[in-house]
């Protein structure tokens, strides 16, 4: 049976890019008892839309990691106009999740498959003294870093290759081929919300598509460059060596950032 | 009956200069059955220096209300060097305190009564939409605000008066005259870790004393100003009055940050 009144009868795409403080999820996929970014979109779309509505989002993040830029997409034939679909969400959304825009897309974009690349931003705080305003935003790595040595070791992170020794394959991936088009690390002077300031070094990664956990392992192994425990002419042969084993540790996930989404 | 061992006799004054993220302490000052800063901090310093502490603070900010450069100063004969002291506090505090300086000063000195004034800064994130990353960081106002008034109305707060329309006595308080230094309102463009823009609106206050929630009384009839309930003019009638009621409301804590006591 379909519904009656003819503004709501056409199927519509809709395209959500959304913005998360990822401290208390668990992560973005729903997931039965437990708080996700996903259930509380999904939740808050059904009372607005008074639909049950399935969300696809392009990435799956982890517990604790942020988004400037996710993108999300749903089927609806509900007739309500994005930018009031937008501003109905802010309203109801908890205060940890919020969108940053919404637009109608074509009927076969899909937030996940048509995406091109990712853009995620992993910050260190590398100063001598914590810093409590910044502890659920950035790794607190106290130790000197060679930050020469790490964006040296960065350019040896790309093209398309087999990462295997930088993550696992995720449930629905067929291989550990991904294609990295640029990894960088800069020291970020950041104005701190304008009543400070402080050094953040930033390692930015951008590919077409990544393995489980794979930006924080990278991020863990141009950290132990940082270090000196890996020399950067040490990173090609890890990647070669496809043996986890070989790499750095997976960095906790407060300090990444998934930035933007490329179509 | 004095300590043995000289090493520990002399009574020395130390100076720490602490940073804190208020959003999880019932305020500064120590209270019975609830988490605050000073409560935190002597429980700490007593575990390092196996001696009961207690600290004087410049401000006693209230619960929500975040902290740069909160001044604290105690004695002490333990003659543990300021350098290992702070490293101690910083590898024991828990991780939304830090100690940003540790100081021997001279025994006259109180963080309290040597204060010649503090400078305070209120964040008001003035945009479209919610920012998540920043809900604890900054009020958020998604109506459009007036800054060149904002900022007219600001100059009117200034010079030794009874400012008893921003605020009461605090309990320990002679009279409700302050000298306000400065009051300045600034559009600041925020690099928001470096994985983002933002502009937030900043209200800073510098005076030599402030009425209890002085400072965001000051912010919230500033903010009245911004949505043209009252032009920048009617401040210093509001002022005269001496009448609360004639103020605009007292803002949320999680908007304003300590920024330094001057000394």
């Amino acid at each position: 049976m379909r519904a009656q009144g003819s503004a709501d009868m056409a199927e519509r795409n809709i395209k959500l890019t959304i913005a998360y403080d990822g401290t208390d999820f668990h992560g973005y996929q729903r997931q039965p008892e437990v708080r996700t970014v996903q259930g509380e979109l999904e939740k808050t779309l059904q009372g607005i839309l008074r639909a049950p509505v399935t969300t696809e989002a392009a990435s799956r993040t982890d517990a604790g990691v942020h988004a400037r830029g996710q993108v999300v997409n749903f089927h609806t034939t509900n007739a309500l106009e994005a930018g009031r679909l937008a501003a109905a969400l802010n309203g109801r959304l908890p205060d940890d999740i919020a969108v940053v825009e919404a637009d109608d897309v074509e009927g076969d974009f899909s937030s996940r498959f048509s995406a091109r690349g990712k853009l995620y931003s992993y910050l260190i705080l590398n100063t001598a003294l914590p810093d409590p305003l910044l502890r659920r935003r950035a790794l607190y790595v106290p130790s000197a870093l060679d930050i020469e040595a790490m964006s040296a070791a960065a350019v040896h992170i790309r093209g398309e290759r087999d990462y295997a020794a930088f993550g696992v394959k995720a449930a629905q991936q067929e291989s550990t081929v991904c294609d990295i088009e640029r990894v960088c690390v800069e020291q970020a002077p950041c104005n701190f919300f304008c009543v400070g300031q402080v050094e953040l070094v930033r390692i930015e990664v951008q590919g077409d598509r990544f393995l489980y956990r794979m930006v924080r392992t990278i991020a863990g192994t141009i950290l132990e460059v940082g270090k000196g425990k890996f020399t950067p002419e040490e990173i090609s042969g890890i990647i070669k060596s496809r043996d986890r084993g070989n790499a750095g540790p997976t960095l906790k996930p407060h300090g990444l950032y998934l930035v933007r989404v490329i179509y």
